[in-house]
């Protein structure tokens, strides 16, 4: 982040008209963008969303409580404005954009090899870094994929150890029966690739899907062009966790949006030391819960940009 | 409620394209402003934020590091645009009143007797009812008056028991030694009015502030409109309670905006069996921990009216 914009943001935030510390987490918000943006003070105006979609070759082993067509007709969902995420990207102002990294062209089933080979892996990487919008004043990668939960949980389980039942949840909502088929697929992932354990990026190429590859890969090229982002749920905050776990400091540009229902997702932002600013049981995927925590920046913003200083109101200091 | 409508707004819920339940709180928080607004499905369009402010006898005991001058200098910030809650208002696109309820006309200083006589109690009550516009979808109750958490930790003392102690936190920022001093005056205001451990309404007029016996009066008004309330933080929350404790179920048209950070705010909020919406770390008052809720009810109203449903979109259910 730019030293002197972040000062020059703290500063100001010290100067407003309330009580110092009055507004919590939005000050530290607000500091936290105007640093990566590079300014004393500003407005969300230009945040940017955008939705990886692709297939899971786990899917046919039920790991969902969906089809695995669910992918494509959300796709169409998406293209009619039909989803959620439509709904809030609209409210927030968002730039919406839906990228195909591989509907209807699954990863191969990761109990039986690698998820991606090399090439496909650096090919969903790269089409994530292009789908950053270089003008975006804030990014939020979204995902959508029937059995994006299972590769999400074998890439934390590599991650961050502890075993297939620590990071396996119920996803879209399968019953027990269903989580502990899911559970024995995960760990049979992780049984199919000790190789993942040792190198992060590996445990997303062999264990993770394409759209968490390319949600990798936009994160990290915001970080490069020094766009604030906020991190989704469960599939999101993994992806992001092998960038971490690849270079420390990966995910300083990022705030973690909010803290799933997915009951591990917590365990992981933990063990990232990120802290949720939402905390409302959300699990759709989709990019939904960060649109929903942007418009908690949005207002931060406001307040830290708009407010007048002690001085400007004439209003006694405490 | 309307049961037929909250049914109504229940079962659309079920149909739109998401697993069950994946939006988390926004799918409740959709389905109880359904009912109140007599509504299957809505937009918020007009929603209303009214800060009362007031002075308070209290004041002169040095509880709050802020002069009292400075309740009359932020209705000045209220009126220029300045403050927070201006910012917030924009951005929700709220109609926002700040209404004068003894700003330079104290009450009394509860240590020495109540707060305020009877007429003048019934007078704040009515102002706050008066404030509420009929055609406002959501209400929000703020605040401004220094030394207002001195008396609303002595309401909630009255109301919950427990002592000054359990109740009296740093407000708008005292340090140590002013928070002994706040908690003796709280203590010494408990002390000269048994009387209000055994009425709630006693309990708001002899220990409270004209703001708080206003926001009283707005939050019935709501409940008589059926219009939905945001409750904020910890002021707001004790006048509320005192509704609660003459008139069980006087709450059920609200929902508890934020958890603030005021420590005694989370032990009422407990106490009331409400649940916060966010938990920011807020403590600033002038309804602002609740204004920036309402953008989330906003969020979960554009998901619950704007998405489509499984038939609609041609989605497989699961």
């Amino acid at each position: 982040p730019d030293r002197a914009a972040r000062a020059a943001a703290e500063a100001r935030n010290s100067r407003l008209t309330k009580p110092p510390g009055a507004l919590g987490r939005l000050e530290e918000i607000a500091v936290w963008w105007c640093g990566w943006r590079g300014v004393a003070r500003g407005a969300l105006e230009r945040p940017q969303i955008v939705v990886f979609a692709a297939d899971h070759g786990v899917a046919r082993r039920g790991v969902s409580p969906f089809p695995a067509e669910v992918t494509a007709q959300m796709v169409g969902n998406f293209a009619a404005g039909g989803a959620a995420i439509n709904q809030l990207s609209r409210l927030l102002g968002a730039r919406l954009d839906v990228v195909d990294v591989g509907v209807g062209r699954p990863t191969a089933d990761f109990t039986e090899g690698p998820a991606m080979d090399e090439a496909r892996f650096l090919q969903a990487l790269g089409a994530g870094w292009d789908a950053v919008d270089p003008d975006a004043d804030l990014f939020i990668a979204g995902e959508m994929g029937i059995g994006a939960t299972s590769a999400a949980s074998a890439v934390a389980a590599a991650l961050f150890g502890g075993g297939a039942e620590a990071w396996t949840g119920r996803g879209a909502g399968v019953d027990d029966a269903g989580l502990r088929a899911k559970t024995a697929v995960v760990a049979a992932g992780l049984a199919a690739h000790p190789e993942a354990a040792a190198d992060p990026l590996e445990a997303l190429r062999r264990l993770g899907g394409l759209e968490m590859a390319a949600m990798a890969g936009a994160v990290a090229a915001a970080r490069a062009r020094r766009t604030p982002v906020l991190l989704d749920g469960f599939i999101c905050t993994a992806a992001a966790a092998a960038l971490a776990h690849a270079s420390p400091g990966a995910l300083e540009h990022c705030r973690a949006g909010h803290r799933s229902g997915e009951a591990a997702h917590g365990r992981m932002l933990d063990a990232l030391g990120l802290e949720a600013v939402l905390d409302l049981g959300m699990r759709l995927g989709e990019g939904s819960g960060a649109a929903v925590a942007a418009l908690t920046v949005k207002a931060a913003l406001a307040c830290h940009g708009g407010m007048a200083t002690f001085a400007e109101a004439g209003v006694s200091g405490g």
